[in-house]
C-alpha cells in the first residue's frame, strides 16, 4: 500500500476534510447520468507515477515509495500495483499511458517489447482485479535521442521505422487491454529552424506514417479512436500540429479526416493563442472531437505548465460542450497534469486530483444547469435569426449571388440596424450560473 | 433622463432580472463594514460618457443620447448631467476624470481652461446635490498631437510646460472638487525608438515634473493623494512607469516616494506579464499603494482590452488584500472598463457596471470569509515558522553570516527537510471559498 | 506637387543623401531580371495617403498638403495626385487600395457608387499617363458601425447584404482597373467571446461569401487572384483567417481552394506565433501563395505595428522563398505599413518607402548569391538523402507497412545514426551572406 | 585532445571553410584597442562542457569525449582540459562556472568543497599553462532539490543556511582564481503561487542574503563585481530579479546599490518584454552595469531558448553601448548559449562559438564606425536641444515650477512645433552602416 490515506469520499460541499470530495459524486444524477458516465476521468500515467519533479533548471524532488528498487523491472511492476491502488482510491475508471511509461526501455527493441510484455500481463489482472479500463495507449516517440530531430518527420528514414516499430507494438497492446483510443502527440513532429528543414516532404512524411497507423488498426482489428493531439510548439520551435484548425486541414489535406479524430488539451489550447472552449469549438464543428486532456497553463507563462484544473470556467465551458454533444463515445477526461515541483509528496498527488475532479464536478453541474435554462443558446438562437428566414434564408441556402444582394442593400436602405452582443450581461449570468449552483 | 430604467436595486441571488444587484448590496455589513465602505466604486468619465466604441480598425458604434448636439459646450454639460444620473441609479458613488473629458478643448489654453470652469461649476452642484464624491482627477496629456514624442518626457521643452500647464488646472479642479487623489498616467512618457532616444534625460524631465507637481499640491494645499500608474506599453512601444517594481525603483532613485503612491490597473498588470495579485502584493510591501483601476485583461490578447471585471479570481484576491490593509483611505476602486464595441446601448453601460460590481461584491464577500478563517494566512504563517527561531531568527535579525551559516550546514548535514508547497490544495480551497459563500 | 523631393535615384550604397537609394536600382540585372520585376513594390493607398497617425490613445498628428479642403470629394481627387506623384517620385510601379480609400462615403450606397465612379475616373487617367498599375483592390468591410459583429460573418443578414454589395462594385472597379488581385481581409471575421456566438454558422457564411465573390468574379470575367489575408486578432479577438494553415483548412473544408490563394503579411505571422518565413512555406507548400504585404511588427509588442520592413533577416528569406518560387504571377509586394506616428512629416513618407525598398532590394541580392550557390538547397537535400532510396523511399512511395518497418528496426538494431541539423553554422552562413553581398 | 580542429584562424569575410572566423581578428584595432580586449569572450562552462543536450521531453543527446568514464572525479577533471582546450582552439580569454558544473557533488557539503578544491587546483594549473582567466564565477543554488521552495528565498531557513554555505565556497574560489566578478542568479528566489507565498519576507531574506554576502566578499578582501542577474520567469513563475528596472528597484530599497551591479542577458530581456538594448540602457543610465550573457532568445517562444547570438542588430547595438561606456572594467561577454539539441556533435561547440564570435566581431566594427561619425549621437543632441536653454535649461536645473510654466504656455500660445523622430531613416541608416562596414 503506497498511499496513507483510504477511499476518498464524497463529504459534500461544506467538508472541510482535505482528503474527500466536496463536489465529485460519482453516483449523483446530473442531467440523467450519473456524474461518473459524464466525467471519464482518466490517470495519466506519466504524470502521476513515473514524473519526478524535474524541470530545465531542476532535479528530481519526487522520491516515490514505489520507486524504492534498482532493479527497473521490479519498479515498473511497483508502479503498476501503485497506480491501481492510486485509481481506486480516487474512484477514477480509466487511465493512459505511454509505452515507455510502462516498461524500461531494453537493448534492443526486441527486449524491450518483451518488457512491455510483462508489465501488460500484470496490468491486464489488475483492470480485470479492479474493472478499471484504458483510456487510451500511446507511443513516448519524442524522448529518446533517436528522435532529436522529429520521429515520423526526421530527416531519418530509419528514425521514421523506429517510430513506425514502436506504434506497431503501442497500438497491440492498447487494443489487447481494450483501449477505447490511440493518441499521437508529435512532440518532435516540428522543425528547429527552416533553415535546414523541408517542411513539405516532412508533412509527407507523417501523412504516411498516420496512414500506415489507420491501416494497422484495420488490420489488427483496433477499431478505437485515433486521436492527434494539438500543440503548437514546446520542445520544438514549430509542431506541425500547431492547433485544432491547423489538425483539420492538415487531415484534410492528406485525406485522413475519416479516420483521425483530435486529443484537445487545455494547456495546448492558450500556448497556441487560443481558450479551450475555442479549441474545443472547433473540432466539433468538423465533427472531430476525440477526446480531452484537461489541465490548466499558466498563461502568463510561454511553456506547458500542465497543471491540475482548477479554474471554474474552464471546467464550465468545457463540460458545456460535452452535454450538448451528448459525451465522448471513445474519449474521456484524461488528467495531463502534474503535481508542481514543490508539491512532492503523494498526498500531494491525491489532493491534486480531488482538485481537478471536484472542479470538473462543479463545471458539470453548472453547465448542466446552463444548458437545462438554454440560456446561451436562447441567445444565440435569436441573434442569428436573420438567417431563418426572408434574404438570410437564401444566404444559407446558397441560391442568391451579390447582383440580387446588391439590389436588396438598394432597396433597404436605411433599414440595418444591429442588435447589442449583451458580452457584459453573459459574462455575468456565467457568474451567476457558477455561484449558485448546488 | 438618459436611462430608462429606474434606480438599479438589490435582489439577491436568485434573482433573473438583468437590471438588478444580485451580490452588491450597498448597506449590508461584511467585515463589520458596508460593502458600500469596502467598495468605494467609482464611475470613469471617459469610458463611461465620452467613449464612443472606436478602435485602431473601426468608427463609432455609440451614439449617446447627450452628445446630440453639435454644440461642444452643451454636450459636455449634457454629460455632466448623464454621468450623474447614471451614478445615482447605479449607487455609485465616485468618479474619475481627466481633464479633456469633461470640457471641450478651446483654441488657446486660456479658453480651454474658461469651458473647464463652466463645466465644473455644474458638476461641483450635481455633486452637492448628489452626495457623490471625486476619487481623483488626472489630466490627458497623451491624445493631442503635440504629445506625440511624449509630455513631461518629450525632447521639446514647450510640449513639457503645455503638460505642467495642464496639471496645474486639473489639479486646481480636482481640489476644489474635494478630490481624494490625483492621478499621472504616463501614456506617451516612454519612447518608440531608442535610436533618437535619451532615456536617461527623459526620465530625468519625467521626474523633475513630478517634482514641481508635488511642490505645486503642498502650495495649493491639496493634500490628496498623488498616484503613478504603471503600464509597461500602449501606446508607446515601451512606457517608463512599466509595472509596479519599475515605479518603485524609479520613485526611490529621484526621492519621490514620500509623496507618491501607485495606481495598479488590473489589465496593465497582465500586460505586464504579472497578476493583478503580484501588482498588487508588490505595491502593498512597500507601502504604495494608493488606487486601483478594476478592470479585466484578455490575457490572450496583446493590448488593453480594458473590460469590466467579471473574473471572480481577480476580485477575491484584491479584495483579500485590502481586507487585509484595511482598505485604501485616498483610493477606491475606478471602472477603467468600456463596454464592448458591440455592446453599443446605453443598457449596456448599465449592465456592464453591474455585472463588474456584482463581481466584486462577490469576491468582497469570499474575501472576507477566507480572511476570518485564517486560512491562507495560517499557512502562510507555518510555512515560514523556521524564520522565528533559532537559526531563521538571526538571519532575519542581520546578526549571523556567511561563516557561521556554513557551519551551521556542517553541523546540520543531513537533517534538512522541506514541506509541500500544496499548491494544488490551496487552489481546491479558494475554489471551495468561491462556490460556498453565501 | 506635394513632395518637394525631386525623383528619387539610385545613387549606391556609399551614399550619405537620405533621399536616395542605396539598394535598390530599378534596372539592375539579378538573378537574369531587373530588380523591379522581382519587386513588384506597391504603394499601400491607406497608411500612405489616408491615414493621419491616431492611434488608440492619440488623435490626428499628420496633416497633409492634399487634405488641405473640407469639401471631401476635393479632397479625394487630391489625394489620387498626390498618390501618383508618390508613386512616381519613388518608382513604385503598383498600388493596392480598399473602396472607402478612394472616394468619400455617400449618404446611401449608391451615392457611395457614385462617388467611387468619379474617383476611378481620375485614377483611370492617372494609371494611363503613369503606367502604373493596380495590383489589387480590396473592400473596407470593418470599419464602419454596421460591421460591428462582422460582415460576412455578422449575424445580421443584412450586414452580410451590404458587405456583398460593397465587394460587388469594389470587384468591378479592380476589373476595370487591370487590378491583377482582389483581396479579402476579415478584419470583423470572427468573434468577441463565444458565449453570443454560433462560430459554425458563422463560417458557413463566410464559405458562402467567398463562393459568391467568386462566381461574381466569374461572371464579369475578372480573372485576377482572389486572395484571402490572414490575421489572427485584432481588432476581433479572434479572426477566423488566424493563420495560413487555418486558412489552408477552411479552404479545403468548403472546397474553396481551387479559386482563392493567400495574401500573407510579415506582421500578421508574427502576432499568430511564426515566423513570415514560415507563413510563406505553408503557402507555397499547398500551392496557394498569392501575394505579399511586406512590412514589419515589433515582437514584443501584442498588437500590429505595421513598421516599414527594415528587418534584412526577413527581406533575405522572404525573396529566397520568392526566388525559389519563380515570383508571384498575380501578386506583388505592398507596402502594408506606416509611418509611425511620430514621423509625420511628408519627407517621412519618402524615406520610410526608401527604407523599405533599399531593405527588399539588398534582400533580393543576397537571397540570389545563396540560391545561386546553393548552400542550404544542398545542405536540405543531403540532410533527407535517406529518403531517396531503401526502406525511405519505400516510406515515401506508400510501400510498406509498420510490419515491415518494424522488421526492418529488428534486423538493423544498432545501425541508426543521426547527424547534426547545424543550426549554428546555417546561421553565421546566413550572415555571411548577408554581410559579403555587394 | 577531444577537438579534432585545430586552433580556429581568422581567414577573413569571404572565407568559406566553416572552422575559421571570417570577422573576429583578435589584434586587429578597432577604436584604437584590440578586437579580443573590446570583446571579452567567455566560455560558459555548464553549456560547454557539461551541458548534454535535456530538454523538458527529451533525453541526452550529446555524448561527449570527455564524459567517457564513471568515476565523477575523473569526469571532472577531463572536463577542465576539454575545456581549456576548447577555449585555446578559439582564443577565448576568460569562462565563468558555477560550483555545480566543476566538481561533483560529495555526500555532504564537506565532501562537495573537498571535490571543489582538487578541480579548483587543476583549473588554476591550466589557467597559469593558458594565461586564459575567470571572468566569474556563481553558485548553483537552483537544481539541488532542496532548492524547490528557493534558495535565500526557501521558507526554510536550513535552505538558505545551506545557499548560504555554497556561496562562501564559490566566492572563496572565485577569490583565489582571480575572477574579475561574482554573480548571483535567482532562478528559484521567487514563488510559484502567491497563495503560500510571503514575498515581503522572502524578499527581506533575499536582501540579508546579498548583504553577508558582500560582507564576506569584504572579510576575505575580494574586490571584484557582485552582480546581479535578472530575469522574469523560469523555472519559477515570478522571481524577483524581473528585469533591469526591478533590479534597480531592489537595490536602492536594500541599500545595495553601492556594491551591486548587474550581469544582463539577452535572452533575459526578451522573456521580460524588453530588448536587450533597453536592458542595457537601463542599467548602464543607474551606473550598475556589471557584465553581459549574449546570447540570442526566439522572441516567439515563451522560455530561454539560449541560442547562440547570431542576431546582427543586438550585437551592434550591445557593442554600441559599450563603446560609449569605454568598456566593463570587470565584466565581459559570456556565451550563456547552448548549441541546439540537434547540433550534438562537438564540431557544432566550435561553429556555434565561431557563429558568435563573429557575429560580435562584426557588430563591434559596426558599432565602432556609427560612433565615429556619431551619427546617432548628433541626431539625439539636437532632438533634445531645447532643454540646453531657455525654459528647457530651467525645467532641468530644477529652477522653475507649474506657475511659471503655465504662463509661458499662454505666452507662447501657437508657437509650439514638434520634430518628426525619423525613426525609419534611423534604423535604414542602421542597416547601411550594416551593410557598409568592412
Amino acid at each position: 500500500m503506497y498511499f496513507k490515506q483510504d477511499k476518498i469520499q464524497y463529504l459534500g460541499a461544506s467538508s472541510k476534510e482535505p482528503f474527500a470530495f466536496k463536489y465529485y459524486n460519482a453516483d449523483e444524477l446530473v442531467a440523467g447520468k450519473p456524474m461518473s458516465e459524464h466525467l471519464k476521468f482518466a490517470m495519466s500515467y506519466w504524470h502521476t507515477l513515473t514524473a519526478m519533479g524535474v524541470d530545465p533548471f531542476g532535479m528530481e524532488t519526487m522520491f516515490r515509495p514505489w520507486d524504492d528498487t534498482t532493479d527497473a523491472m521490479e519498479q515498473a511492476k511497483a508502479r503498476v500495483y501503485a497506480g491501481f491502488e492510486f485509481m481506486e482510491k480516487l474512484g477514477l475508471r480509466y487511465f493512459c499511458f505511454h509505452d515507455k511509461d510502462i516498461a524500461p526501455l531494453g537493448k534492443t527493441i526486441t527486449e524491450t517489447n518483451a518488457n512491455l510484455d510483462v508489465i501488460v500481463d500484470i496490468i491486464e489482472a489488475e483492470m480485470k482485479r479492479t474493472g478499471i479500463k484504458l483510456l487510451w495507449g500511446t507511443t513516448n516517440a519524442f524522448a529518446h535521442p533517436r528522435f532529436m530531430h522529429g520521429a515520423a518527420t526526421s530527416p531519418n528514414a530509419d528514425v521514421f521505422a523506429y517510430a513506425a516499430a514502436q506504434v506497431k507494438k503501442a497500438m497491440e497492446i492498447t487494443k489487447r487491454l481494450g483501449g477505447e483510443g490511440y493518441v499521437f502527440w508529435g512532440g518532435r513532429e516540428g522543425y528547429e529552424t527552416l533553415l535546414n528543414t523541408d517542411m513539405k516532404r516532412e508533412q509527407n512524411h507523417l501523412a504516411a506514417f498516420l496512414q500506415m497507423a489507420a491501416n494497422y488498426a484495420d488490420e489488427i482489428g483496433f477499431d478505437g479512436g485515433l486521436f492527434i493531439e494539438p500543440k503548437p510548439k514546446e520542445p520544438t520551435k514549430h509542431q506541425y500540429d500547431f492547433d485544432a484548425a491547423t489538425v483539420v486541414g492538415f487531415l484534410k489535406t492528406y485525406n485522413l479526416d475519416g479516420r483521425f479524430k483530435l486529443n484537445l488539451e487545455t494547456n495546448h489550447a492558450t500556448l497556441a493563442g487560443h481558450t479551450f472552449h475555442h479549441e474545443i469549438q472547433v473540432a466539433i464543428q468538423h465533427g472531430l472531437l476525440g477526446s480531452i486532456d484537461i489541465n490548466y497553463g499558466d498563461v502568463l507563462l510561454g511553456w506547458d505548465t500542465d497543471q491540475f484544473p482548477t479554474n471554474i470556467y474552464d471546467a464550465v465551458l468545457t463540460m458545456y460542450e460535452l452535454l450538448k454533444l451528448g459525451g465522448l463515445p471513445q474519449g474521456g477526461l484524461n488528467f495531463d497534469a502534474k503535481v508542481r515541483r514543490g508539491s512532492f509528496t503523494e498526498e500531494d498527488l491525491l489532493l491534486a486530483y480531488i482538485a481537478g475532479m471536484d472542479t470538473y464536478a462543479k463545471g458539470l453541474k453548472v453547465a448542466a444547469r446552463l444548458l437545462e435554462d438554454g440560456v446561451l443558446e436562447q441567445f444565440i438562437q435569436e441573434r442569428y435569426a436573420s438567417y431563418d428566414q426572408g434574404i438570410g434564408a437564401k444566404i444559407e441556402a446558397g441560391t442568391t449571388n451579390l447582383n440580387e444582394l446588391a439590389d436588396y442593400v438598394v432597396a433597404h436602405e436605411g433599414e440595418l440596424s444591429n442588435q447589442s452582443g449583451r458580452q457584459e450581461w453573459l459574462e455575468a449570468t456565467l457568474n451567476q450560473y457558477i455561484f449558485e449552483t448546488k
